[in-house]
């Protein structure tokens, strides 16, 4: 196991680059390479038992710094911790303070290429002290504080001008690309609006100015709804990316996922829990990915109108091959209405 | 294994969906989940023999049928196969003939939805009749005769007008998505234009307005070229998306790969070639994947002027996660100027 000092600092500084091809930007991040895994040899069903997994209550010391807890109180057991990425991707470090900060240094090489500096933040919520308790095992409020953490968080980072947006995600599961079996999530602070963001946004745009609505208010195909909460719908989207894709999508329009209050989070939190073990149930535990699709933090008046936040959870039920990387257009082998139907039939206790 | 004819009768018809919310293609197949794989239980170094391969050469009956082979004499034996995939993800049965024909059906789905019918051209090169042989083990010759057969099928596909690209691509090991172990490369017909070639050929577009040139003439920075023919160049991209990305780029100017020569098929076979064994050498034989980004077909000559085909491989030596599947954004651990210096530090015999 490295140790939480050496580690962060030998590699050069990350970089975002961008060339006028693909004209998307990437995260060049040496230090990630050297991030550890406790998933032995591809077998995701022997995690490594708590005693040596940083993320356990007890083995705080392993973590890189903690950013705060939940409870609060330093001195009480905690239920969530929110700590720095002991190998980020992008830098707390370099040239940025709160506020009123110049712009992030941009470069050109060339014509061929631009570069950001890559600052940002790169935290980690680790969901429970205890090794073995993944998030659908928690309580719907138990999960909903984990989603209010990442609201929390979210909040402390907007004061920073420079960051443009924040992607909460979790991986769980080795072939979901974990490398870390303890429950967890992650918050990505990005200086860039990144691709599949600024689609997003643009899309629905479109859809606003043809026809005056945000296409997510819209009421949602019956076949294509899995299930209704007082806040929140799930659905599996009619032109899902991925089999069994599914979106949670707040009822009332709301663009920014930190807009997220206590009631809300606890609703959200049931839904959750319940999307989860019906993906578990009826795909046989698969590894998974959620992501919080949200507005930019820095999103104006006018476009808060169509941007709507969603929780996206894809189940990894197969790869991807070279179709795929090429062309960007996935191949779905199961029609949405009829992944949406299995989750339907699915009643978990 | 599934016989050549019943498999593929009984699915449902694939259809093409893009919803408001992203705004890009996916493809519905049912009749895809069907493949089967030959790959054991992830390892990828003990292939099937080929007695029970349908690649090998006296299986032929256990394929779909075959378009064309090289040589062309049906009775002398075959160095490479051209054949329908048995589990196509687009149709090329469904309302479709050459020529003069109606715009693809496109319906709309309420408003939320848009549907394309799934009609296109889904082939299978078979690279050599032999089961242990590796494109990288052909003569750069040969290579560049599996090159040629690839832009053979193109030029036939392309009488039909509906058919707007057509996305070449290899899966070499599991990890890379095959499902085969046998040599092979695909083809996929599309009806529309996938995401990645739009927004590249948006992206150099800009840089052609702004400085009169296409970006991929113009001269690459020495660190970041690797090997240089006659008529290619081998380079890693600025930005690469995923570490140890090569590029393959004809050095005059050509939009369209299947412009391609017999001159300069082998030479890009040599190159092609010896790029490949550099990544076996260097990177411990990994799965990788090669895409041809080449111009749509009915690209317009204005167009032409800033489309610039080229070859990209893509070494698989990691998943990704949430963030990028969240985000569309990649995280490289490795700098493309130190991958560069490692294929050019590489000497193969
Ligand atoms: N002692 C410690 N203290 C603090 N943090 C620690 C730590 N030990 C490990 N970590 C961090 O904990 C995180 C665990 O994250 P995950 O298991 O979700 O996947 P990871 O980020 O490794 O990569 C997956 O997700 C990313 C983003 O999607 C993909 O780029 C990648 O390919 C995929 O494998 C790692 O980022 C690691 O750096
Ligand atoms: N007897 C036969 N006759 C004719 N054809 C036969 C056949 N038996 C099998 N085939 C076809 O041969 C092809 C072999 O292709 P690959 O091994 O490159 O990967 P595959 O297309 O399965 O999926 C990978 O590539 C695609 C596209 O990138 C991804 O969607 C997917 O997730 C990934 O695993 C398959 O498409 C299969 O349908």
């Amino acid at each position: 196991m490295a140790s939480p000092s050496s580690t962060q600092t030998q590699s050069r500084s990350p970089e975002i680059r961008k060339d006028p091809v693909n004209n998307r930007w990437v995260i060049f991040s040496p230090a990630r390479a050297k991030r550890p895994t406790d998933f032995k040899a591809k077998s995701p069903q022997n995690p490594n038992s708590s005693s040596s997994c940083p993320f356990c209550i007890g083995n705080e010391h392993e973590c890189a710094p903690e950013i705060f807890r939940v409870p609060p109180d330093p001195k009480s057991d905690w239920k969530i911790r929110v700590i720095q990425n002991l190998y980020p991707a992008l830098s707390r470090d370099i040239g940025c303070k709160k506020d009123g900060d110049p712009d992030a240094e941009m470069r050109c090489t060339g014509d061929l290429g631009r570069v950001v500096t890559g600052f940002g933040f790169h935290d980690v919520v680790i969901e429970s002290p205890v090794h073995s308790v993944q998030l659908q095992d928690l309580e719907p409020r138990e999960v909903g504080e984990v989603l209010l953490a990442c609201k929390k968080r979210i909040e402390q980072i907007k004061e920073y001008d420079l960051i443009k947006y924040v992607q909460v995600f979790k991986n769980h599961g080795a072939s979901a690309g974990a490398s870390m079996s303890h429950s967890h999530s992650q918050l990505l602070a990005l200086p860039v609006i990144p691709p599949t963001i600024s689609a997003r946004i643009n899309s629905t745009k479109e859809y606003f100015d043809q026809t005056g609505k945000c296409c997510l208010c819209e009421v949602q195909p019956k076949d294509l709804q899995i299930d209704v909460t007082t806040h929140f719908i799930s659905i599996v989207p009619f032109a899902a990316t991925f089999p069994f894709e599914i979106w949670i999508i707040p009822r009332n329009h709301s663009s920014h996922f930190h807009e997220l209050d206590n009631e809300k989070a606890v609703d959200l939190g049931g839904l959750l829990k319940l999307t989860l073990r019906k993906i578990s149930v009826q795909l046989n535990n698969p590894p998974f990915n959620f992501m919080i699709q949200t507005a930019p933090l820095q999103a104006i008046d006018t476009q808060l109108a169509y941007i709507h936040w969603f929780l996206q959870i894809v189940p990894q039920l197969a790869g991807v091959g070279g179709f795929e990387i090429g062309t960007g257009c996935y191949i779905n082998p199961v029609f949405s209405e009829d992944a949406a139907k299995v989750m339907q039939e699915v009643n978990v206790p």
